[in-house]
């Protein structure tokens, strides 16, 4: 497998061009069903220049997994490990992620479950990468439990409703149409934090902002 | 394409059984994959045999397809629409369905992108039924809007939101391990209704139920 060059380099723009054209075909028409024949062709190019880039179709389906990853980590991760309050930091996740997968057109999102295709090593190596981004929605998560800020739920069932939300945009969001991607990540955002975060009136009495100031004057005005 | 049955007949229960092997195995492996001979030594059947229930793979996948719906008719829809209350329903069909989901293990659930398999008409009678049940949440979101009892967003999102929670559950719940079926299914409604409806201190004015009546007591008793 040919080393990886920087995400900037012409080589890696080209390379990009490879992944999201052979991501789209997979997904359209099936794994089994794309030939790099048929990749090499939606891309005017010969078989043997494809080549050029790839090593195998399981090796582009792996090099089209990890090229989804490095994007996740830049446009998602990396932003998001940088913010401290843990409820402002998964609305972060939740608008960051669900603009990556509408503006990409979920090519990577939906070859998800394609990762059963790929040799032991080489599925490890992806599920560990996907683990790490799993561990930051659900640690989050963990640290607005243990502040009191999360509704009664379990960390595990509420990281992956999360992720099903967002995982599912591909297979409805039509860019183009009536609704703005923006608009969509932020009623996503709305939607996840408040199905996540506990609403004031449920919060214990120790987490509750001052008591209306109309009621402290009720009982200090008028004794009965 | 045979005469569908009474559900509760036994050739129907066998071919309940067929729907469920096949379907699990396409999932598996892929619909190109997957032979009709590999389904027939699955269920321990001959070719013939197993072409004495279906017509050939396209027709096998369209009825798969339509057992899911008859399922999900049968489960959620129809106890659903005997709920007057919008929010009572929404939660109904929330728990019914990721509870439908999660015994068949999702087998009909992740089939859902194979309907680009079938020929138009068949796609098209499926995307009907699909319609249908898309339809039964969204005007239930819509009533909820209605009555102010929505968040500000918008109806579509919504219910595709609450969609990708439930139906991307097969990717990750598996039966037998900590969590019980019931307990997700709770989890999600909580997180769904959570999300989707307002809190009451974000009710507008005239939505809002009764003032509490100490502050009614306030305004009567003390009139500065």
């Amino acid at each position: 497998m040919p080393s990886r060059p920087q995400p900037t380099s012409p080589l890696s723009v080209r390379r990009g061009e490879i992944w999201r054209t052979a991501a789209e075909m997979i997904n359209a028409q099936g794994y089994d069903a794309t030939s790099v024949n048929d990749i090499a062709r939606a891309l005017g190019m010969t078989k043997a220049g494809l080549y050029h880039y790839i090593s195998g179709k399981e090796a582009l389906l792996y090099e089209i997994m990890s090229f989804g990853m490095d994007q996740t980590e830049i446009a998602v991760v990396t932003p998001a490990r940088a913010i401290a309050d843990p409820a402002v930091r998964l609305r972060e996740i939740v608008m960051r992620h669900a603009c990556l997968v509408m503006r990409t057109r979920g090519s990577m999102t939906q070859l998800v479950h394609e990762v059963r295709r790929l040799p032991q090593h080489a599925r490890k190596k992806i599920d560990r990468r996907m683990r790490v981004y799993f561990d930051l929605i659900r640690d989050t998560l963990a640290e607005l439990k243990t502040a009191g800020r999360l509704r009664d739920v379990d960390v595990t069932v509420a990281t992956f409703s999360l992720l099903g939300m967002i995982m599912w945009l591909p297979r409805w969001y039509r860019r183009g149409g009536s609704l703005s991607a923006d608009a969509v990540a932020a009623d996503l955002a709305d939607i996840a934090l408040g199905g996540l975060l506990r609403p004031p009136r449920h919060r214990t009495r120790h987490n509750r902002g001052p008591q209306p100031r109309r009621l402290r004057l009720l009982k200090a005005d008028n004794p009965r």
